[in-house]
């Protein structure tokens, strides 16, 4: 029945000519990526006059799956018919009694919306509006509405062409994947850490995912939230970095034989932080995202995050700082990473019980020192 | 009529006892601060049973001005009463009468929800909910529905006290101000900047924001715009700090030497947070927060990012990295920002036509030396 998908985006029209097709041209490589990916067969993707169209016998199916690239605003599967009144009117009609059924209502209030997006098609959008809503309430019971409405029939004319629809569903918004460069993403197996890799994916940065390994169960709960997270990287996925960290046994030994076992967590993180610097520059990219943020536990605190930003040079992003718990846990629950967050972990024996609140820049050198024999430094100096 | 607020708390109460103290402690003190700034007369601020109780009575006044106090989850205005069923029986009627007529139905449907924090009142809650609804049934024209209801009752029982409110007004969350330390905000005068400065006071984060002189239009706007924001700001408020950048002519006039223009805004920014290095080191601040996304104008890039970052040790805390422009706005709209945002600036004369889409921090450290003499360094270094 649909022949078409409508693809809108947002953001991306406000920009220079020249930035505008850079970024089309990657929102609909990005396009294609999706609909190969998941086997979703169609004819073309082609930008026209500000929208993107998507040819396809599968619109319902595509729509499922472009739902999840980012830089798109809203979708509608819609049917392309030559932009002729007597075809248009059919093609709304037959959309409109599908829609009546779905919703379920014997007589449904409705509007009909039109847009002459080129303007060789004889009719203005009012009189066009006027026409194919006369026709419908002819052949159907029905009644307009133009303020509380049940269905929406919506028609856009271009190019010789109508295109119409009766759903308009909206997505993510931000940019496409590959137009902003590449960041490490640190991911622990927590509920934060995905959602912030997620929130700098969503604003078109390929995410280079890193774990540092604990054991093979919290490994594979976080094998099982990127592939989760990747349902939304077309564009960019790359495949899960694990790093076995040689240094974690000297580390705890002297912090136990220092007595300052309450600096492990902090020591864990700038070492992540340090792994994960290191990966950066390899794959070229320009930052670290990390799932922080501030107070959720005792030790979150502005002193902690001070020592673990020592480890870099790279910008660590931290999307997550100002928000709430709850929010970041909607957020979980809506990209569907929560249920993987609260799978079962490798119990970690070097947890301290009470890790230091208010850590100190000074203290963690010194201590630093005794494990290296030498100063901390940033990965870039 | 009324003679208390209720107010109730989320995150807090998830620590620890210790820090839990603590945090109430902290939050009793911003209320009382928000009630003092405010005028408004009250009569105990006191912690009972996981929740704040506010005598006054200027019940209703006080709710407007705790809906501006980070880490109240929700406020009710409430009647306190002894916790006697004859009295909360006509407690309850009151309120409820007031509560038809805002609502304005004929026969409103209405629950009541009773909890008993402490145990001594001999009733337990499904029986106080049931007295409490049948004498309002009695006495008003009304229904029942547990589901559906124009009107909710609350009462809550302790100490020999009943609580009865027929409104709980959402609030925003977050952490007190105060029990996260200080950051230094810098502050442009544009819509994205406070909105950054807010999500961080949002989790208790006190802010000293500062702003890089550009002309006197610019300065009244951010005025306008700090003492918006300090309406948040009870718990810590500083004063705006403005800094003129002695050092700005000079580096203007060499860029126009060595043709390298395009950098003047990434220029400008790096001197920004060397500014807010140095005042964040006098104020004992750990962190800058600024309001950068990703790609909102061509030249917001991680590359620009990662050299602006190079001008402190400090963490950059960046809370709209993750967020799309729609959703910067919508907030900024929220918190009375957006207005004042969109007032005239100063006219810069000196922002090139083309600035640098992804500076190169070589070319960058080749410039500052031609400028000051000496590679850059960190505030910290």
């Amino acid at each position: 029945m649909f022949n078409v998908v409508i693809v809108r985006y947002g953001e991306i029209g406000t920009k220079s000519r020249q930035t505008r097709r850079w970024f089309e041209s990657i929102l609909m490589n990005n396009i294609r990526e999706a609909l190969v990916s998941e086997d979703i067969e169609f004819k073309k993707v082609e930008a026209k006059h500000g929208r993107i169209l998507v040819k396809t016998n599968k619109a319902r199916e595509a729509v499922d799956v472009l739902g999840r690239v980012f830089g798109i605003v809203s979708l509608s599967p819609a049917m392309e018919t030559d932009a002729d009144l007597d075809k248009i009117n059919r093609t709304a009609l037959k959309l409109f009694r599908r829609k009546k059924r779905e919703v379920g209502l014997e007589k449904p209030k409705f509007r009909v919306t039109a847009r002459r997006i080129t303007k060789e098609f004889p009719l203005k959008s009012p009189e066009v509006q006027a026409k194919v809503g006369e026709y419908i309430l002819e052949n159907e019971e029905s009644e307009v509405n133009l303020h509380e409405y049940d269905i929406e029939v919506g028609i856009e004319l271009m190019e010789g062409k109508a295109y119409v629809f009766v759903d308009k569903i909206y997505s993510w918004g931000g940019l496409p994947i590959g137009t902003q460069g590449k960041v490490v993403a640190l991911l622990s197996g927590g509920i934060d850490s995905p959602v912030a890799a997620f929130l700098m994916m969503k604003r078109g940065v390929e995410v280079i995912p890193v774990h540092i390994y604990m054991g093979e169960k919290t490994l594979e709960k976080v094998r099982r939230i990127w592939n989760q997270l990747k349902r939304y990287g077309y564009g960019g996925k790359g495949e899960l970095i694990v790093v076995k960290p040689k240094e974690r046994e000297r580390i705890i030994e002297k912090l136990r034989e220092m007595k300052k076992e309450k600096y492990t967590c902090v020591f864990c993180k700038y070492m992540m932080v340090r792994h994960a610097d290191r990966i950066a520059r390899e794959f070229g990219a320009k930052g670290i995202v990390m799932g922080d943020s501030l107070g959720q536990v005792a030790s979150q605190t502005l002193e902690n995050m001070y020592i673990v930003s020592q480890a870099t040079d790279l910008p660590i992003y931290r999307p997550l700082v100002g928000l709430d718990k709850e929010e970041i846990v909607r957020i979980a629950k809506e990209i569907g990473t929560f249920e993987l967050s609260t799978l079962q972990e490798d119990e970690i024996p070097f947890i301290p019980k009470h890790p230091v609140i208010r850590g100190s820049w000074e203290e963690f050198r010194k201590i630093y020192r005794a494990v290296f024999g030498e100063e901390p430094k940033r990965g870039g100096c």
